[in-house]
């Protein structure tokens, strides 16, 4: 059902003409995102405050007609699609770094800036924001929150939401709303910033963030650890994280990421190895070089065949470099890929592995596993060319059978992508009816006519 | 209005004879807690089971009957009184630690652990769970999380809410059900786990907890400082926080509370100083030495008179036990305590003591201030005579006031004690309308009846 001409006009009368469009070309730009599916919206706008944002939902309210937050585009489920049309608001016009407080170690943003920026500008002033989604460069602190967004540091840092102290949002209803605190600690009343942080966009439009700071580690030191095989490589990193050496970082490769990337960007790669741990450590200068030999002699001894500390930024840039370039060198397999997040117990890692290696030989679809071992977090690809409706089909059996190894292994289905579009079918896999009536009713509680974000994390 | 007689048979039936009561002296003893207002419930049961405890609240539904769960019975602000009566659910018996592992570094336990036993069992296998409220030797893991407890170490470790990975609950339809994961990371659906967190026991009866746990440290140094001030104390408590040497512990005590400590132990604290911080660092057998002197020279350098770093064990344990003294040694000052958890912005706490300072000769009350520092959590005490009622109301008016300042200053009332009954009267201060009816359309889609723990958290 198209919206109103009538609706569209005061659309465009509340962010301004230039930063309004119902123009095909720019919705296009605006309908896509990660996940490569496009959902053509009604309108784009792109909105300078929360006073906009909040009339923009009042006036979709007034017309019954869907909102869809957007940060960067850059999320892997689907989360910012218009799947049902509807007005998509954009966020990057709202990039305001508006206060870093050091002494309280707090900075306040709006959700429009982009996460590395943030990051950059915080630690030329000494300070450290450590949630770092892979899609840094691109996405945004109000994506990252929306999605409670990873990444390699959460082994000694965690996620999103353990940085986030407070919000300001629109409610699908059009009041502004404030949670949080803007202290170390705070517990008047339901916990509305956690509730909204993760919920991929469906509880509120999030215009401004509180988060928490961490003095910036004086020194970083990158190692690589090579192991015969994943079941060695996975029961070193349980070890290494129990260790009093946690590092912050604790990446792995399968053989054929290992391979991939050494073929893309020849930096020296083992690629002979069944897999190799990718580990940063971070600390003091007077710690930093005994914690880097802690954690190799403890690599050894836990059976690394071959361990190399980076001897310079440039060697280490060069190894986390690899470690970026097998999520775009996986496309040299086939032109496209289908991405899992799972995550397990840390010391079940093997036994994923192991099913992903059945799976492999079963179906012979080509099949990559890499990412952060520290937390279980394994990203699992299928590479794939989805006009072969054969192969297909295979590979969405493969992904269901990995969900259910997945969970028979205490684990889950996402670990930092949301469920979105893409993993609402699988939902019902992990949640049991009484936490997802739960939940619907939640969502009633927030958004009573069901117009922001719909379609997304519950099943149809 | 009384419990009809039938639902106490059918309630005596569900737990069985031995762990169910209605007669009065055992009310009388599930109808207090730290508030020191009686409350009398009109049955108090002992239930040994989530399906128990499930049973329980759909006869409370069917009776329409509140129910207050209820852990060690330590709160400070009233969360598991019986203020409209009804079943008082008392968790002692689900005290059994299920599971320690130690691969994965999580434990999953009964919401009726005491938490100071879960810490020394854990402890026991080198492994560490740092939220530690005072009341640790009595309260439990599942009243801890209701509250959303925190604790000294929160400088460094942060609260309850940063442990728990997933719940077993019963909802107050008589749903059981399970939220979160046990895995590090996981992002499928609203983040119920942390919504029923801090929730005050107004969502969900907690029937088992997962929670992350750490590596134990090696070792633990304590330091004390003395200010001539608050004001260069806390301008110190801002610098060391944004340092390379965190201490996990920085508490703060005024000089009425140093008096008061050295008067009830002699351990020979520096009664003449205006604040003294006690500090605890952490870390590495091979690093701890150095971290405490790191932490002694910045402490001079930033204006301490003296520092001086407990040699042993014993001379650590002391310091602790001064600090832990202040509490009981009030009442040496008066029969009542007023006790409020504040916490302003680290670098505010000056201008908060300030604001104490002038309440204080005012008012001629006698008050009391000490805390986390680290966190910029103040507990401040007025300690009067209650059957004075003069006395009372003017305390009652610098409460208020000390409240409205704490706000001006960007704090908030409650740092870990909660809202209960005690500061529901000023939830309006300091949130907002709207905030607020969403947090009751939140209550009525957990609990449509409004059965569990009426009466908490909302203004009447």
């Amino acid at each position: 059902m198209a919206i109103k001409p009538i609706c569209l006009e005061k659309l465009e009368r509340i962010v301004g003409a230039p930063f309004f469009s119902a123009h095909r070309e720019d919705l296009v730009c605006y309908g896509y995102d990660a996940t490569a599916s496009l959902h053509l919206p009604d309108a784009v706008v792109f909105p300078a405050s929360a006073q906009q944002v909040s009339q923009i939902m009042k006036l979709a309210v007034a017309f019954r007609v869907p909102v869809i937050p957007r940060g960067g585009g850059s999320g892997m489920t689907g989360g910012a699609l218009a799947v049902y049309g509807g007005i998509v608001v954009v966020f990057n016009r709202m990039n305001r770094i508006l206060e870093i407080d050091r002494e309280n170690l707090i900075a306040r943003v709006q959700s429009g800036v982009i996460t590395a920026e943030f990051q950059r500008r915080v630690q030329h002033d000494g300070l450290f924001y450590p949630p770092d989604p892979s899609s840094a460069d691109i996405s945004t602190i109000g994506g990252n929150l929306a999605e409670c967004a990873g990444g390699p540091k959460a082994v000694k840092y965690g996620v999103t939401r353990d940085y986030v102290l407070g919000l300001e949002a629109v409610l699908p209803t059009g009041e502004i709303v404030k949670t949080g605190v803007r202290t170390a600690k705070g517990v008047v009343g339901y916990d509305l910033t956690r509730l909204i942080v993760g919920s991929e966009g469906t509880l509120a439009l999030i215009t401004e963030a509180t988060v928490k700071l961490l003095p910036l580690p004086e020194c970083v030191m990158t190692l690589t650890a090579a192991f015969d095989g994943m079941d060695t490589a996975a029961r070193a990193v349980s070890e290494i994280v129990c260790s009093h050496t946690v590092p912050r970082t604790i990446e792995f490769m399968d053989n054929a990421s290992i391979r991939l990337a050494e073929g893309y960007l020849h930096v020296g790669l083992p690629v002979d190895v069944g897999a190799l741990l990718i580990m940063e450590v971070d600390g003091r200068r007077d710690e930093i070089a005994g914690l880097a030999r802690a954690l190799e002699d403890l690599s050894r001894h836990l059976g690394a065949v071959s361990v190399s500390v980076a001897e310079t930024e440039a060697q280490a840039q060069q190894l986390w470099q690899a470690r970026k370039a097998i999520s775009p060198a996986l496309f040299k397999l086939a032109p496209h890929k289908i991405n899992e997040d799972i995550v397990v117990p840390r010391n079940r890692v093997p036994d994923l592995v192991a099913k992903i290696d059945e799976l492999r030989s079963r179906t012979g679809l080509t099949m990559v596993a890499f990412g952060h071992a520290g937390d279980g977090n394994i990203h699992f690809n299928i590479m794939l060319d989805k006009s072969d409706q054969t192969a297909l089909e295979k590979a969405n059996r493969a992904v269901e059978a990995l969900f259910d190894t997945t969970l028979a292994l205490g684990g889950t289905i996402s670990g930092e992508h949301g469920v979105g579009i893409t993993k609402a079918p699988y939902l019902r896999k992990e949640l049991g009816e009484a936490e997802l009536a739960l939940m619907r009713r939640i969502k009633d509680a927030f958004d009573p006519l069901g117009l922001l974000n719909p379609g997304k994390i519950f099943p149809e």
